[in-house]
């Protein structure tokens, strides 16, 4: 496998508590509606410029941890979309009808090729606490799935589908860190709170692997060997307590194979981020 | 390869922000003098009874969380020693000359045989943030690691050496949490502080691969399948801001192959994890 091209040294953080970021990016609707007038030409021309107001993480972000002058560049990003590099244009006053703290005047020069599709790997995870949602988010995101299906299942709790992380659409920061760590633009689907048959009903890829460690005859590094590189796989982690025997019965009627990652006992948050880097490295994708 | 021996699921914790424990660990030197005149029987009976202040993590654990009565037993283990079962013998009050807020009288039955050894896979990383070693520390010890290597670098901050994380000795605890998440009862070598040189000078392993995602030729998974399976492994991630040239070239000279990851930037312990992985699946560890 070739070399991957040459990447952007993290950035250092003076700051406490300020995680690095790779890359700042930026949703399509955080364009302006002058700007939106253009968004019917075929190309990112109609996300070139935006005012972000300095109550804004990120202009907190460009400004301290970054230390960015006006005239300085950054690099950016759209999500979904082409990476590329902003300049901070000016750093504007507080002003009547402008935000209270000031803003910062961004534009920006995007690539024209956008980065590559995300592995094809799609997760079923049994919906876990919210503190592990929140590091699987950010890890998967980071690692590089297309999906990711956080679902209800017997021995859940079903509780934890109530968590502010889902219900205020937290859970899609940590997206866009993971996505910024990772120097991409590309954001997994994410549901939650569906049932497992309802969600495992809907897939035909064509390899399927469940994870149990209680009934699998096989490694899951030894099981990829006979996977098709480059073909989607959907990969399945059961919550904290396990699966049920009906839910492994179902698994096994919707063609799920059961695989392992050993003898010893992990926590969720480790068994997706290695179960990801086998799943990755067989697909050369890591 | 064989399906693992079943484990026992995990516990439920009820508190919020209590870990799941899934074996309470017990260092030699926690049991009394009483029983330490046994220590020089060949078995475990000098480990066989203990008397933990309330005032303990451990015991506000098994009271608080685990539920446990007088008379109930748990899983337990002796630090890099063998597993077993710990019975609850008796909760005893405040007394003169005893712990003010009572104690638990424990008693041990402990399994013939040990767990096997850590798999032979020696990690080398420039010191990281704390909060970064933290969770290395608990992941890569939860993942099975032998020895792990925080050494000074060029790129490194050297303050981070004083953290109170190091000096304190608080890194053993995230290591004693690591091995409780694995139900396993070993310990892998720490050394911190020192330098990389000095580090890589002292190993001869057959197989030395260092993390780069600069200037590696070959992705991880790819380069380890030249790995003979079972042969030890020293694994070298740089810090967060990379290895100077100087330090690849000593790196070279010490015979250590470079790989990368692919092109996604990971944040170290999402690297560390994967990296060992792949490196525990072509071991048949994983």
């Amino acid at each position: 496998m070739a070399a991957p091209r040459p990447l952007p040294q993290p950035q250092r953080t003076t700051a406490r508590n300020l995680k690095p970021v790779n890359i700042i990016l930026f949703a399509p609707e955080e364009f302006s509606a002058a700007h939106a007038a253009y968004a019917h030409a075929a190309d990112a021309h109609a996300h070139a410029a935006l005012v972000l107001p300095r109550a804004d993480a990120r202009a907190a972000h460009i400004l301290d941890v970054l230390r960015r002058q006006p005239g300085d560049t950054f690099d950016a990003g759209l999500i979904d979309g082409p990476r590329g590099k902003a300049t901070l244009a000016a750093i504007l006053p507080a002003a009547p009808n402008a935000p209270a703290d000031g803003s910062l005047s961004l534009t920006f020069s995007w690539d024209k090729t956008e980065p590559p599709p995300l592995p094809p790997i799609t997760l079923i995870i049994g919906l876990p606490r919210p503190q592990t949602a929140r590091k699987i988010l950010n890890e998967a995101t980071s690692l590089g799935v297309s999906a990711m299906h956080f679902v209800t299942t017997e021995r859940g709790e079903p509780s934890y589908a109530q968590s502010t992380l889902w219900t205020t659409g937290e859970y899609r920061r940590h997206l866009i860190a993971g996505a910024a760590q990772a120097f991409c633009t590309r954001i997994p689907r994410v549901t939650f709170g569906k049932p497992l048959d309802e969600t495992i009903a809907a897939f035909n890829a064509p390899h399927r692997i469940a994870l149990d460690n209680y009934e699998s005859p096989n490694a899951l590094g030894e099981h990829l060997q006979s996977v098709m590189r480059g073909a989607p796989l959907i990969l399945a982690l059961g919550p904290e307590r396990g699966w049920t025997s009906t839910e492994r019965a179902r698994l096994r009627a919707a063609n799920f194979a059961f695989a392992h990652l050993g003898a010893r006992v992990l926590r969720t948050e480790t068994a997706v981020t290695a179960a990801l880097a086998l799943a990755l490295a067989r697909m050369e994708r890591m």
